[in-house]
């Protein structure tokens, strides 16, 4: 299978970096085609500009490239940190500018913009890890964990994609080297979970021997 | 006083820019100072960069104005359309660079970056002004909203701002000129309402001659 997996943090010695590398390592040994995106290290330009917008326009070959990747993944991982219970703008503007008309949805006939438009990604499941500072509990009274609604509602159950999950590991900036080799088992144990049924039942067997 | 209008919309044709305009004119109206930014038109860079992140970081001189800005207004007057339950990207970097550690919250004493940040923005009021192509029951139902609770809980509430307000026009592109007409009415009266209170009274007393 082919996996688009998506980083957004700025400093290459993160946790959320580490993340990345831990799921492309899961998923290779599984097998899969990776297509990996450090939107950061690639300083990718977040600004959707107004030409851009119209399901006909001209794109460059960089979006261009990010949509038919995005269009033949068959699941797709999204890394990223709570910053104000949103993604970094960097990864917005990739949302912005990739999850696109025509690519990732489209309008029913008839339908300008008003409608309910169709899910057009191929992809089987979709996968988030977010890092936060904020406590599990503060986060769900507080602010009601917006990236839960931002990213399994509002993008990728409206693109077609359908099976989401999500893990937030909070609270890294007070978390211990022992609960971060924790928290990347887990990583390690969605990535097999959802995007790697055969390799799980494989991983098992050779463990049990 | 002094009001911050920060509008983040690709087309200068837009009724986001409207708004924008009628806001304005109604600020001036009533006496105010108003600190507008258009982003798009600005060309504002949205992306945070690891080495801006610390406390006291060296900041570009365009992120410094903007932060004595936000922290000079009494008030502030978000515009930008509904993109996935976000704003577009360049808005969001303006949050991850302005709103920043020191100038819109700070963590207390012995705090690490775990605790509950107390608010600095003297700003007595903010308003959002969205537009969106949802329908206010799918919106409310498919999705939650999160745009209230991104701006009105992890944003405002978190910096000290108190007094929140957020007008949602839908559906934009199903919209006659009438019914924008109204609703740059109701802006009118929004920004009348919650900043210029003494405004208000006078505005009304004339119109009862």
């Amino acid at each position: 299978m082919q996996i688009s997996v998506i980083l957004a943090h700025p400093n290459p010695q993160s946790f959320n970096h580490a993340i990345a590398e831990t799921i492309i390592a899961e998923l290779n040994r599984n097998g899969h085609q990776v297509v990996f995106h450090d939107l950061y290290a690639e300083r990718f330009d977040p600004v959707l500009h107004a030409d851009e917008i119209p399901q006909d326009a001209s794109l460059p070959k960089e979006i261009q490239s990010h949509c038919k990747e995005i269009s033949d993944a068959d699941g797709i991982v999204v890394i990223h940190p709570n910053w104000w219970g949103q993604p970094p703008a960097v990864l917005k503007g990739w949302v912005d500018r990739v999850i696109r008309p025509g690519i990732a949805y489209k309008f029913l006939e008839g339908d300008n913009g008003e409608g309910i438009p169709a899910g057009l990604l191929k992809a089987k499941a979709a996968l988030v890890f977010n890092t936060s500072n904020t406590p599990a509990q503060r986060e769900a009274e507080a602010f009601g964990d917006p990236l839960e609604t931002l990213w399994k509602n509002c993008i990728f159950d409206l693109c077609g994609v359908k099976i989401f999950h999500r893990e937030m590991f909070n609270v890294v900036i007070a978390s211990t080297a022992e609960q971060r080799r924790q928290w990347l088992s887990a990583v390690r144990e969605v990535v097999r979970q959802y995007l790697c049924s055969q390799g799980t039942d494989r991983i098992l067997d050779v463990r049990q021997h």
